[in-house]
């Protein structure tokens, strides 16, 4: 049963790892994962899940259960089979830190190990840093939408599994949410949980004051009723009815939610209902179905609050982005693929990111490793020798960090209009390219 | 560091159940799982999920770990997670059969169990049988646009982390997926494994023709060479060239793989020579961003199979549906929620199945679980006071009754067309509703 993250890849890798280790392909091989181009309703990314990746990279191995798994699959060499049992990984990571707002052509990390370990890792460390970055840019929007006002995570059941729910959890508070319904992620990750109530319990009742009131007793902490199971102005109603009585046993109604219908028009209604009632400091919070179109439309609704669940955990408009892990570098010499409309640009890069007076993010520049440019060089060391040269950071510091990014975003980007933020491609790596390409007109790669 | 996945729970699930264990609301409840409304591109979906689901009830427990890591979470009480400590899933459970196409406002799955455990599993339910369903029914259609030609799963990459492209493997090869490219979903549901190669190998080489040979010597069984990483022509004649070579040594090249460009144009060109080269025999793959649309414009292409990822495993342009686990019943009493645009039908439900002349789909009708009406009952037994009534069937077993669904769609539906089947609510069903709105209006629900 326990077997182990080492088998999360493709079979492909352990294909070419057969042919690498019969061929002596295994000098060090560098390795970008790049995002080729935005998705149509996002003018930035945020990288994320970086974490995640070197825990994976940090604790790669095959258990002995994985090799006889392997060798029950069938087909796979014993030399290969030996090499997996033995395997570390013992390479190099650069990447941006999480939190990092980037675009597209910017390397997020660079592995540098021996070909097999770098190659081997594609499939997972993808699939963790893609998801996390899917979710962090979706979530960057929202929290930017949301001027301000808290935004939950409440969208587990409709993520894509449980890692998803998990991990979306993480992203989304890292760009700026305030907590999650999830009760695991606190768990796992320390992020704030929150949680109100269902319509099931609204319904198991006979009576919607009575649940209201069974509730309140139950849980008087952080207290937030759920009021549009039936009729969402009578519901304030009885929740304004139902103050005092509680008020009398020390219990103090925290918040309203409404999840349905038309938010604003609701919300305005039941701010009356409840300001009417002396109820003033109670908030509303609003869900169902939000996604940032929808927050930025309530900008002027008596709401205080909002749960977002599906729009952001399946990051249903952007649900993937096209993005890429591919080689740059074999054996101290550039590569380049030249695929119909899949190049790459070879070599090992760096960002270079400019900024203005305010500090904002006036420009970036992609550059070969070894060139200086001005501005901030954006990758950093995470790993190296397969070890981390410093320890992770606090996840709160992290979520600082970008918060600090997206208040440097071009005023544009912060407004989620479309602006298409300057990426250059700086001359000594356009150079390569061209020299790559010439080399192969002449027929380098033989025939 | 084991925490179970009964913590793969929404907060406010544990608050309900806190309030229900304080005013004794512990009676039967049924709960219902299904879908409001189709997503645009969807003219049916098809039940996943089911397995996983039944396993997470089975198994449904919380360690001494879980309970000190809640108590350490703070403001739960003690009577709740003494109760958490000794629960066990004892209820019921019907459900469509895993592969049984299914519409709107039709039960996937309907629990009935002490309401504290009903409430309980409703996160982590969702979670499995909604992201199933999203892949399977995003499969169901790339299987019928490919009209025959097998399909590879090639998507953990890009799905929404682990559990995410593992479950996809499962989901798409029930629907009708030859295989899956990833290997821990071979050896934890003994799906079909396959792979070929990627851009990075040809290009860790100097030479692309010494990159086939040194793949095709290492790995010689099912044979499949990526040719599109430089010029996809150039290497289709290498390939020819190199196959006598090969073949002296008894190796066989089984395929050539494209990934990137025009597809069709592409393909059409590798088969002419490959054909004029004299290798008739060797398959083209195609893969690269394909979705169902692409798939069907392809038809007439010289391609024998194809490989999705993101579209699959991301289920892109419809990554989530609009569904839901809502209480239909409570201690024998129909209840119905009510909020705009979101009302449900009350109580136990059945779907009813009518056939024509040739077995295809000819209408659904919805009903009370007591009703009787004309086809084959849909929702089946499943779990009887916490245990599968029969063993989970074979994988292969489900894949088979669910290719013989997608036979017996009506002809519009086959073709993706845009049709709407028709699904009745059953007379019975109408009145309840009619009767329960009656009651609230005359203010059953107190004041």
């Amino acid at each position: 049963m326990s077997r182990s993250d080492a088998l999360l890849t493709d079979l492909y890798q352990l294909n070419m790892l057969a042919a690498y280790l019969d061929h002596g392909l295994t000098d060090t091989a560098v390795f970008e994962l790049f995002v080729r181009k935005l998705p149509p309703h996002r003018g930035f990314l945020m990288a994320a899940g970086l974490e995640q990746a070197v825990d994976y990279l940090e604790s790669l191995a095959f258990t002995e259960d994985d090799i006889r798994r392997l060798r029950r699959l069938g087909g796979f060499p014993e030399r290969l089979l030996g090499f997996l049992g033995e395997l570390r990984f013992t390479g190099d990571l650069d990447a941006l830190p999480e939190g990092t707002v980037f675009f597209p052509d910017e390397p997020v990390l660079r592995v540098a190990a021996p070909l097999p370990q770098a190659q081997l890792v594609e499939t997972r460390l993808i699939n963790l840093v893609h998801f996390q970055t899917v979710v962090a840019s979706k979530a960057a929007r929202l929290v930017l939408a949301a001027q301000g006002k808290p935004l939950i995570d409440f969208g587990l059941r409709r993520a894509h599994g449980a890692e998803a729910g998990l991990l979306a959890a993480r992203a989304s508070y890292v760009a700026g949410f305030a907590g999650t319904a999830t009760l695991a992620a606190g768990i796992d990750f320390g992020i704030p949980v929150k949680g109100t109530m269902a319509h099931s319990f609204i319904q198991a009742h006979d009576d919607e004051t009575a649940a209201f009131e069974n509730f309140a007793r139950s849980r008087p902490r952080d207290l937030v009723l759920l009021i549009d199971t039936y009729d969402t102005e009578r519901a304030a109603e009885r929740v304004v009815k139902l103050a005092p009585k509680l008020a009398r046993d020390g219990i103090a109604i925290s918040g309203v939610r409404i999840d349905s219908g038309d938010l604003g028009e609701q919300a305005r209604r039941v701010r009356a209902i409840l300001d009417r009632g002396g109820l003033r400091h109670v908030t509303i919070v609003a869900s169902g179905g939000l996604d940032e179109d929808q927050i930025l439309a309530l900008r002027d609704a008596p709401i205080d609050a909002f749960g977002v669940g599906t729009a952001l955990t399946t990051a249903s408009d952007a649900p993937a982005l096209d993005c890429a892990y591919k080689l740059q570098e074999y054996a101290g010499r550039p590569r380049r693929k030249r695929s119909e409309g899949k190049a790459t640009w070879p070599g090992r890069k760096q960002v270079w990111r400019s900024v203005g007076a305010e500090r904002e993010f006036a420009g970036d520049i992609v550059a070969l490793a070894e060139e200086r440019h001005g501005g901030e060089p954006q990758l950093q060391p995470v790993m190296r020798n397969g070890r981390r040269v410093q320890p992770a950071p606090a996840l709160d510091a992290v979520g600082a960090y970008a918060r600090d990014q997206l208040a440097h975003l071009p005023a544009a980007l912060r407004r989620l209009d479309p602006f298409r933020y300057p990426v250059a491609i700086a001359a000594g790596l356009r150079d390569l390219a061209l020299a790559l390409d010439r080399a192969e007109a002449s027929g380098a790669e033989g025939s």
